[in-house]
């Protein structure tokens, strides 16, 4: 079986061909207004440097340890631009110095406590899809070494609740096999990530991934019934409720967590049954203003779309779904239950009284998209090797300072990235709609200067998450903090909420050993270190 | 003006008058099949033998403070039935030693700074609707005093974003004061838990109070976009915001927290259109397993209508909404944007395949059980001065156990019921339901013997509860923890996340002032005093 690529996405032999690449550069250099790209050639193993290990694994545990340069330089990384260019660079200098393996929860505890007793940084490990630096051993001095805790041997879902419509799914389940699951049950979780092939239950779970609805339950923390986690003081289960009142929700603190408080190893999960009717069509407007309208009146209307994603006109003309002359807006109604034409009857009205005009025969814009949407993995590895800097930034913003904020922060990062790049495009899309605000997405395409492409790509992220700070967005809808978006996050929480992350650290991980540097400066924490009087 | 009666419901000169009060045993006396009931005099605030106050206030703060009696007696209880058999009895030991009316934010920092410095318990008081004694200052030796910290005066919308939906409101508003402040600009919280009336903003979301939603948005906690929050170590704002992937919920945390770590002062929150569109029906079912299949399929449909209750054979005969051979099961639909009646239709069609039959004509079984639900405080009140015992528990429970549960907690119950009272009836309705789960509302109705309400009370009420935690139930859906549920409480949350919980104190509340003796034990916090390894 083929082994996945240590550097990019996917499996080794998987992704765009040599000429696919050469034919996505003469796209990009026709889109972007440049002469031609140069190709590099990713990374092989044999050629990394990696620092010996400085630690070794305890002898009990040996068997769930590998210091393998593969397995060290496959958990190095997680999927940012930041990290394919390092990986192009051959930059493997913070790989982790063991990756462990546990084979279940038992073993899980023993390599925690040893970490513990060790004073080694534990990073837990999903898919490794993190586009936010949350999976990077770059633990600063206080550890004697970091272990890039993979959860793959957690996998599988281990119990089904048909009356319930739940299921408790191990933590380590990659996106395809817990939908392969599932299937024979009937039953989907319907949480399709862009990173879905590559990533795991937990990593949903600990970065509140953004899913497959456009509405309603956008973040998979709306699915989670219970949860499991293994701390380093111990082991914690919440019990399976479908809902209660009694005291905070135990289950929304590890939402977002991060693996800063423990690992995820398991949870119940509220499932769907398949769809069988279905509704949609795609939009178009001619001015992006009607189109927001029209999105924000769906969104406050109750139909609850499942699909509600509107791609801005650049950002229809770079996926290829259009020609940059209309906004297009991607609608979708599904139901295991009823006929969904009167939801979708009502959302086309919304969107005429907008001037929306429901795209009629030829290309499905809508079908181009997905296309690319799920390609976007392989997509991104052949911009880097093509020497372009790409990036994308999410947030969510109310609708009443929407228009400030989106032009502001359009316009610093555009200015960004004529100062750090010469040129390039800035689009938009909603990634997904609420009642009181969307959640825009943005995508960054410049050409690279070769060996600048960091600093490039830092000044234009800079820019971009200052003016999102400034202009009262978040940091993150969907992508997580990790470690790039610390700074803005300690900003954007209250002081003492920090505190009380702090507090819940001392508690569970007294130590301090849990991802550290994730949302939270690295090392052992010690109260109220921040907070205080405004 | 009338001024709010210091013991029982609404304002003096509400509520039953002595004709009904008659009227009511009569009916219950024939319900329960009882020869006749005693009807007892409330108290009267010259009746009551207050202890002294404890403590002072600061001369800075004189203004800010009350030590009326009729104030005092007003901030001693919820109410509960305990609470009111206290109050007919005229046991008023645990009064306050102060009441604070701070009269902006400034001066409750002033009261909490204070409390901190002076040893003194502060007790947050919303609306006192509490029925599980959220808000007694019965808070044991640890404290030189206890102060009622009464919100009324942080009163109001504050400021309305029309395009985001969205209000700011101050916490200390009572239910129909909110709605007639947001009634100009056509909008509404629809937030109608049955203390509507008499129970606060800031109560609702420190108590995750249930609402109007029976599906869908049932926790008020799904309405709160930001949150401001007086805590002893700082005010914490967090960020408004349709949604955000940036670490754990900072607003989760503090609905549900109970006063525990602070008072909530005001909240942006999201609000609705008013509904301009109705569809609803009542459906009788012969069979009751026949309506909870139908529920069940209804809230697994994604038809999410706004009522969806279902009242059990008995809970129909003593509300007066059946003859007790049928379940009634209360449907509605409503939208400010669309006709709901496809909804309604399919609805009905899952209700028709469950053998329920459409009620038609004659008196409407929903408006009856509306009038007496609206009505519940004045006839809970009506039901303790005819000596009766009466309790609600309500709950919530995944399908798969729903049938073991509900015959367990029904038959402990009735059990406990005929062993403290020799006979009595314990019904049931859904006043939530969930895809993955019902949320079970028991009603309890028997017989009390003068002098032993209170023990009876709390055999049945250990009995239920011991079943309900046993069966794997929450100890409680929307009435909150308070001191009375916090046994059990304890039980149910990991003994982790309770820790976490006493971290979070910690932080904001490190001299353990606020609330103490809810959720967590009383008294200042140390860490990890009960969790570890299960």
């Amino acid at each position: 079986m083929a082994r996945r690529k240590f550097w990019g996405w996917g499996l080794e032999g998987e992704g765009l061909t040599a000429p696919e690449v050469e034919q996505l550069g003469g796209v990009f250099a026709d889109r972007l207004g440049l002469a031609g790209l140069r190709i590099q050639q990713p990374p092989r193993v044999a050629e990394l440097d990696l620092p010996e290990p400085r630690v070794a694994p305890p002898a009990s545990l040996e068997a769930a340890f590998s210091t393998d340069p593969y397995d060290r330089a496959a958990h190095t990384y997680g999927r940012s631009f930041r990290d394919l260019v390092r990986a192009f660079r051959r930059e493997y200098a913070h790989a982790p110095d063991l990756v462990a393996f546990p084979r279940d929860e038992g073993e899980l505890v023993s390599v925690l406590d040893w970490c513990t007793d060790s004073g080694v940084a534990a990073i837990p490990f999903g898919g490794g899809s993190s586009v936010v630096g949350g999976v990077e051993p770059d633990v600063g001095d206080g550890y004697r070494g970091a272990v890039s805790v993979d959860l793959r041997n957690l996998d599988g879902v281990l119990e089904v609740d048909q009356a319930s419509r739940a299921a408790r799914i191990a933590a380590g389940t990659l996106g395809p096999a817990l939908e392969a699951q599932l299937k024979p049950h009937g039953l989907t979780l319907r949480h399709f990530p862009q990173s879905f092939e590559w990533s795991t239950l937990g990593g949903w779970i600990a970065t509140r991934s953004g899913g497959h609805f456009a509405t309603l339950h956008t973040h998979i923390d709306e699915f989670v019934e219970a949860v499991r986690v293994v701390t380093p003081r111990g082991v914690l289960q919440t019990r399976r409720l479908p809902a209660s009142g009694a005291g905070p929700s135990p289950e929304r603190l590890f939402c977002g967590s991060e693996g800063t408080l423990g690992v995820i190893t398991e949870a119940w999960m509220r499932v769907q049954q398949r769809p069988r009717f279905r509704a949609g069509a795609s939009v178009s407007f001619a001015d992006f203003r009607d189109a927001v309208q029209a999105v924000r009146e769906i969104a406050q209307s109750g139909l609850n779309p499942a699909n509600c994603r509107l791609l801005g006109h650049d950002e229809a003309r770079m996926s290829g779904s259009g020609d940059g002359t209309h906004s297009i807006l991607v609608l979708g109604f599904e139901s295991a239950d009823h006929e969904m034409d009167p939801w979708l009857a009502r959302a086309l009205e919304i969107c005429g009284s907008h001037r929306g005009e429901v795209h009629g025969g030829g290309d499905d814009p809508a079908a181009t998209w997905r296309a690319a949407f799920l390609r976007g993995g392989y997509l991104r590895d052949g911009l880097v090797q093509l020497g372009l800097i790409s990036e994308t930034f999410e947030t969510a913003v109310t609708w009443d300072r929407f228009w400030e904020f989106h032009e502001g922060v359009l316009a610093a990062t555009e200015q960004a990235v004529r100062e750090a790049c010469g040129s390039g495009v800035v689009s938009c899309r909603f990634a997904y709609a609420y009642p009181d605000g969307p959640a825009p997405y943005y995508s960054v395409y410049a050409p690279g200067r070769p060996g600048q492409e960091l600093r490039q790509w830092d000044d234009i992220k800079v820019a971009a998450a200052e003016a999102i700070a400034a202009l009262g967005g978040t940091i993150t809808h969907h992508h997580a903090v990790g470690r790039d978006h610390r700074r803005w996050y300690l900003r954007e929480v209250p002081g003492l909420f920090a505190d009380v992350l702090r507090g819940a650290k001392a508690e569970l991980d007294p130590s301090g050993i849990m991802n550290p540097g994730v949302l939270l400066e690295s090392g052992a924490v010690t109260r109220g270190s921040e907070g205080g009087r405004p």
